[in-house]
């Protein structure tokens, strides 16, 4: 274990917000930072499923967390999203990465291919001997090769450097398994939930925190299930949880992960922009239909919503307002 | 339909021989490909799942297609997997590899996430807008999102620059239900099966052809094959197939696929270097006992096997042999 | 092998008529036998899946049994579905159905509980070696408990009375490896496909025959594709494939399975009567549309369709004029 | 809701022992329905897939309950599996239990075929309409068609008999689902869980109790947990729950399920008997190897463990003992 300590609480899987012709919205991504942290996460999860890492290329990844660690200045920990093409790769990505000063990076079990318990074992074990950071294991087996609990074990008893695992699978008997099999020898090991319709028994049962997909959209509301537990408030916690479940619900089944997401972001009156994966007019319409949806269960959960605020004018009408305005102005001689 | 005429025959989906510090091996990759050349194969698929694709950096798989075009030199077409991070940066590989010459892209459905066939069709369409050259959809549900027979057919129906599906599902009905859904409305929509085990199966009932993964071990087989049942040998036909499913099943299920792939090259006399994903020793151990298994198999094919040849030093011992002669040399003096 | 000779061709999977409150209809079902001799197929194979074993009663699953016995009368051999409660329970309907002089059973793999491989081979070696009459394995992995190759291949070295496999996994490649596994130490073993979709590529690899669900509907079409691969006939053979699948996918994957096989044998003419199974409004809906769908196939097919002769009033409508015109005497004292 | 009450507490999932010739051991069964009511347990289930329903035939069903309600006498409520072939079977097996005085019946959903959620509905509809007791839906996705959320809801906003559902798919999120969609309309409905692994989550968050299979081998331990959670000591229960899943895994994962409950109720001392399943070479070694697992479990949860009283002689061991005494009292005249 570092001296920093074992991580822990509400890290969030940030989204990258882009710009109209689908560039990084810098601006929009330092926003984004504040209005998280001063919504009380305990800290950041950028590169990872929810953050879309596989649709940015390996510069523009360098680039994202370059941003969050300039903008988070060290206000809560980063665990940055460091898989690349191969092992390779991914060590130089964790080597810059501690150059910039994360707490860990997490990585992804390999994907595409299917790789048996023992590749993957083989994989993590190559990059716990060399990286220079903190590693958090990520399972998540909807979309990788799964990590088994004997290949954690395994791990943990021989990589001092990874420290944690993110598991995503919302297994809690396999989250207590893990448990059992890795804490007795790593006391420092963290354990962190990616599945918040099961945060609260998650933490019940003895896991450390959580990355939460629903942080990065309601952090107050996540924030207060996880503070809820650990004060020992069951009854409030079991409200909270079915509330955060009914929004984690919508955010993973209302449409194909994780668009519904950048509606919900941009519902709390953040700049998130446009998606990278090409719609269906369908799934417009699927989108359109979740917004009243999620306005709904935000005025459950008590949070601001920023929707009519929002709604005169599309970041696309804006857009071209602005060229208009320009065009105008450049007419009129007024910009040269 | 372009002038180049409809794709059909077997495709190599080649592997990218590495060298001993996990580089593109140049040399040895033109070796290969001059190889499958000269046994027949009637095109090649670099950058497939076979290829690793997922393992190369952006500029490594722009590097593999400049090598295989170099030294094809229009003797067989080329088929380039040209799937990126997202649509803006598979377009930009459209476009290099057309200005390459390549016959045609082969675009495989957007993976990690699993989309939902709106989507599959909405990524796929914008492509298809926008490519300057032929693409060919790659349906592999047990690595990426599943395309659909609609999605196939509306594809089909709306771009006329989509001009064929690699389907590796293995499910006949399924290329029936395609065939029937497209053929009517695009005769010159080719339909290729990456699944070796059912290649006569799959061209009895009307496939033009495979991108098949034994056509890169044992050319010449595939090839026969193919010969046999476009030559109404049913008999014959049966033999080999019984034949090339056995070395298939020995490819694809002996250990995590490419891996075997990899010996299987080897054992053929050919450089193919180690694997960029690291091994456990339970799974080398594995590929150890997967050499005489080959071995008997190619006897059994009456291809030949160099393995002897090769057996005398390993390349890491070649690769170390090089090394103490060079730091003796260099002691003595000699290379200054 | 028996003095009988080895299973092949065509086997109906039959269904079985109910009156209209529920019970066996011993005429309707006499009829129907009658009617798939008349059309061609090789033999009957009642209380399959088709044959909805488990909605009958033990008692019923006999009497079934002894129906069709009675009315074969020795035409075509029968295959009769033998699957019980237990090892003790099907044994002695394997007895039974033996004494009724039945060609063999066909038992399936234990389902409900999913067994594993070890077990599922621990079953069948009890009742090949108690069984008095042959016994046909009966693997359909969508429903029951997988039986593998090792199983098949120890069960056939080690019981003599276990003569052959239906498979209804449609999986052409484990075909293959079935027959490898198999056809050299027991050359009489017979291998039949259930899955239609596929019957003239399983044909072309080496299967024997099929127990065909199409062939409880289009038993004339069936038997023409098995006599068409037979003959060498391949590209006949691939036009009446292309028809086949075409109706097996109405009646697999239109409706919860059988459901459609009632439907489409009701357009053939035949008595087939009402589902034990309650079906909601909505899938009667379902099936109330496959009708229009199953005529066109029908007409595709050039086999005749008889729904006009009996769409003027249903079973139901029937029933309420029967009812009428009963009251209607009653109430005139003509009953007394 | 009837005058009883709302099902709640723990119900056990009970075997039945079975003579050394397979048959009902009558003694044994009422022996342990006794040690189960003294060992705590709030009620029993006999005819679930833990008391291996499929393997008895309609008879020995029904001989069971008889059984049980003699034995129980009221003490404790019975929760009767009464799924038969069909539905009038089944509401035969449902108005001689209720003759018997069951408190309820479980109906599990249909198996073997997978129907879709609108036929599962009608199916339950049609019992719930006609049913002269309360009827708890059994939703075991593994081995039966599942039975989704808006089925539950409508079948208990139409059904007033349909009271209860024993879910045993030990997924938590999907049971504050049905909690959410069914207890504002019915708070007399009742939610058991069938998944020991995630007792405790699945009370904290709203469930009434469990059928846990564990109950039957650890009454004790079983009832404890839920005390704990239910008297608020989340500490305890959460060391009991890691204690109860340890258990559960070696009763689920170890062997075929149900085979490992049989050697842990032996181990208690009980009577049990032989499997009806014949067990191979291998899963016999398995169990065999389960025995000292199981000891030192029941070690840690203090309950104590008869072995050594029982494994001088095994059962068939005894048998043979038996048998040659009476062969040899035979041959001596002393039996005439």
């Amino acid at each position: 274990m570092t001296a920093q300590g074992k991580l822990h609480g509400i890290f969030t899987p940030n989204m990258v917000p882009l710009d109209t012709r689908g560039n990084i919205d810098e601006c929009g991504l330092r926003t984004y930072v504040d209005w998280l942290i001063a919504h009380g996460v305990h800290g950041l999860y950028p590169n990872g499923s929810t953050g879309e890492f596989t649709r940015f290329t390996p510069e523009e990844r360098r680039r994202i967390i370059e941003i969050i660690m300039d903008q988070t200045a060290g206000r809560v920990p980063v665990l940055a999203g460091a898989a690349e093409a191969n092992v390779r790769e991914t060590l130089a990505a964790c080597e810059y990465y501690h150059s910039l000063g994360v707490r860990a990076v997490a990585i992804v079990s390999p994907y595409y291919y299917r790789l048996s318990p023992d590749n993957v074992y083989a994989y993590f074990r190559e990059i716990g001997r060399n990286t220079p950071v903190d590693v958090t294991l990520y399972n998540i087996p909807m979309f990788a090769s799964p990590i088994d609990v004997p290949t954690i074990q395994r791990l943990s008893e021989e990589c001092e450097r990874i420290v944690a695992i993110k598991d995503s699978s919302g297994d809690v008997p396999q989250m207590m398994r893990m448990i059992e099999a890795v804490r007795p020898n790593r006391p420092d090991f963290s354990f962190m939930t990616g599945w918040d319709a099961v945060l609260m028994p998650m933490l019940l049962i003895g896991a450390d925190g959580g990355t939460n997909v629903t942080s990065g959209v309601v952090p107050e509301l996540t924030r207060k299930l996880y503070d809820a537990v650990a004060g020992g408030c069951i009854d409030q916690a079991r409200d909270l949880q079915y509330l955060v479940r009914r929004i984690f619900d919508a955010l993973l089944f209302s449409a194909d992960f994780p668009e519904a997401c950048r509606i919900a972001i941009k519902l709390r009156g953040l700049p998130i922009g446009p998606s990278r994966q090409p719609l269906s007019e369908k799934h417009q319409a699927v989108l359109a239909e979740l917004e009243p949806k999620l306005e709904s269960l935000y005025a459950e959960a008590g949070v601001p919503c920023t929707r009519a605020a929002q709604s005169d004018f599309t970041p696309q009408q804006i857009g071209q307002i602005v060229a208009t305005v320009l065009q105008s102005l450049n007419a009129q001689g007024s910009l040269s």
